[in-house]
């Protein structure tokens, strides 16, 4: 994992000093363009709007955000504190609801106002500045972290089924799910990877598949609804999954389909592993039953690309994530070490009692 | 279930005298279009493209298919005779490998001219007429009969759900899970039908919900990865689906997809309907592990509607139908009566032993 290999080359979120500069994922894989914002507001734009996505790469998007507009308050000589500041949080972490990294990076940076009240503006945009870059710097190092720990746990010469992107994309760099598949490939032990395409996104079809075939790993594109005869033929050993936020005793939400995922794993006796930072585990969350399921518009099911497919009149019921519950996880890696088999005491043992305000 | 029900409006193959007329179902849900087949070549050509599609279907426009050859032959002064015609035969059977209602349609033409040798052409024309029109006929009655069986086992004000599309398109007329549907519907048994949206070719989204929000049936398209998902919410007592292939023990061959559903419904407590005409019962086939699986292009996932979403240089695996073993099947729903829980005694009892050539 040196860093020099391609797998370095994608960065979804660049800060720009004036600019927080997006990769458009609604453009991939056919343009690599990218969005600039220039306030909060044009972030949280860009987090409903999925040109960015993926639960750790919105927190540091957001976090970018709340950079943005501290600067913008300290060139127009107004305070920058936390009074100041909260609707333009508030207005962030209600852009996406499922995804707790969103609430933990916010969390972060009015830790940064409430320790420095009345501080020299341009204190406190440096002071939010230098967190921001630590909340992206260090979800970089807990993915080749997780990568690590995640590919030790696998066999040789093994197949891997993944869904939705968890990439670099979605990430600061390297991938949550997708960094343990890089890392499998790079120590020789996976020999094929598949994408579920992951509807309505698209983002295994659009993003995990181009990021895949960037690096070079062998990766066939398969039907969400193919994961359970693709399990039956043996092909599969792994199911490897990211995660948008994991409750006290393990459940874990993450993009729709992934619970029906664990139940064919199961079924198989195929392994299903669960990669996400720290940031997105919330102890404060007792249970599945206790986290939000965004659901979004039925239009999002009508077509893709834009071409409607479905007759004028129809309905659709459109949760774009799903509760997968800790009995059917067979481990739950983060940058701080692997829980198998995880539960209450388990995650209570490895990450303490909820500390979240 | 009378004949003025708007059920009835929809036929999907039309034998007209010269042609065949096929509602195209490519064009739908944005155009009723029709495609005039001349020959047997035009229409296995429709049948590979997927211009006329559903196992029932197939078996009816390959009849006919073999009607219109013999009419050729006829008009030239050819004979009309099972040697002339088993290539024809062979060419329409190659068409799609997996539903046996295809064989099962052709083998009804040849043993009308395998009990006609030596017949005038126009009487051996003739007589193909017939048998062709018995197989569509049969084919409707069937689907009314099976609709009748198959609500009877709902209960009151419940939630089902279907993959793919069985339908008016996929049949004669009226449906084989669709038409249980549509019989439940008119008992005033179903308070919400979900319709799988079924990729890669999105028969449930461009089909079944063109079935359904024309009989004003309340439905709601969904997401095949949100399946787990749903049945956990409590919102679906039934899965119900069709069949392109039932081997002697209960296993059942059907779109992708379907066999997922059959592991989420019975690890959700949520019972699982197959319904097929006896056509589709294939006893000389033991099990699901002798059914020939067809795979596809993997271009068919790399977008819908022509356009590409997926990067250049990926690879796809794209098997369009898998086995549901029987172990998941609660009831088996032929014209010929109800199969709960079948396994290969309860098949022999009802059905006997092979008999197919």
């Amino acid at each position: 994992m040196s860093a020099t290999l391609p797998h370095d080359s994608i960065r979804a979120v660049h800060f720009q000093g004036e600019v927080l500069r997006l990769l458009d994922q609604r453009r991939l894989p056919h343009e690599e363009v990218y969005l600039d914002c220039r306030s909060a507001a044009d972030v949280a734009q860009a987090i409903r709007d999925l040109a960015v996505r993926g639960a750790p790469a919105i927190g540091i998007a957001a976090a970018w955000g709340v950079v943005l507009e501290a600067q913008r308050l300290a060139a127009s000589a107004t305070p920058v504190d936390a009074a100041q500041l909260e609707p333009v949080l508030q207005q962030l972490n209600a852009a996406r609801p499922t995804a707790v990294n969103l609430a933990w990076a916010l969390a972060r940076l009015r830790g940064v106002l409430v320790r420095a009240p009345g501080g020299a503006p341009l204190d406190v945009v440096e002071a939010l500045h230098q967190e921001a870059r630590a909340i992206q710097d260090e979800d970089l190092a807990a993915n080749r972290r997780m990568g690590e720990l995640g590919a030790a746990l696998f066999g040789h010469g093994i197949g891997v089924l993944t869904h939705c992107n968890t990439g670099s994309l979605a990430t600061a760099g390297f991938g949550t799910a997708l960094g343990v598949i890089r890392a499998g490939h790079i120590a020789g032990k996976i020999s094929q990877v598949y994408a579920g395409e992951t509807r309505p996104w698209q983002q295994g079809a659009r993003l995990t598949m181009w990021e895949l075939v960037r690096d070079r790993i062998p990766a066939k594109l398969v039907a969400d609804s193919a994961a359970s005869h693709l399990m039956k033929s043996g092909a599969v050993q792994w199911v490897v999954v990211g995660a948008d936020r994991i409750a006290a005793n393990g459940d874990t939400a993450n993009k729709i389909g992934t619970y029906q995922l664990a139940i064919a794993a199961r079924h198989h006796g195929v392994k299903f592993m669960v990669v996400a930072p720290f940031s997105t585990v919330d102890m404060a969350t007792p249970n599945g039953d206790a986290i939000e399921i965004e659901l979004r518009s039925p239009a999002e099911l009508f077509g893709i690309g834009g071409q409607r497919n479905v007759v004028d009149g129809a309905d659709a019921w459109n949760p774009v994530f799903d509760v997968t519950p800790a009995g059917l996880i067979d481990a739950l890696v983060t940058e701080r070490g692997v829980i198998e088999k995880p539960d209450a005491a388990k995650m209570r043992a490895a990450f303490g009692a909820p500390e979240r305000a």
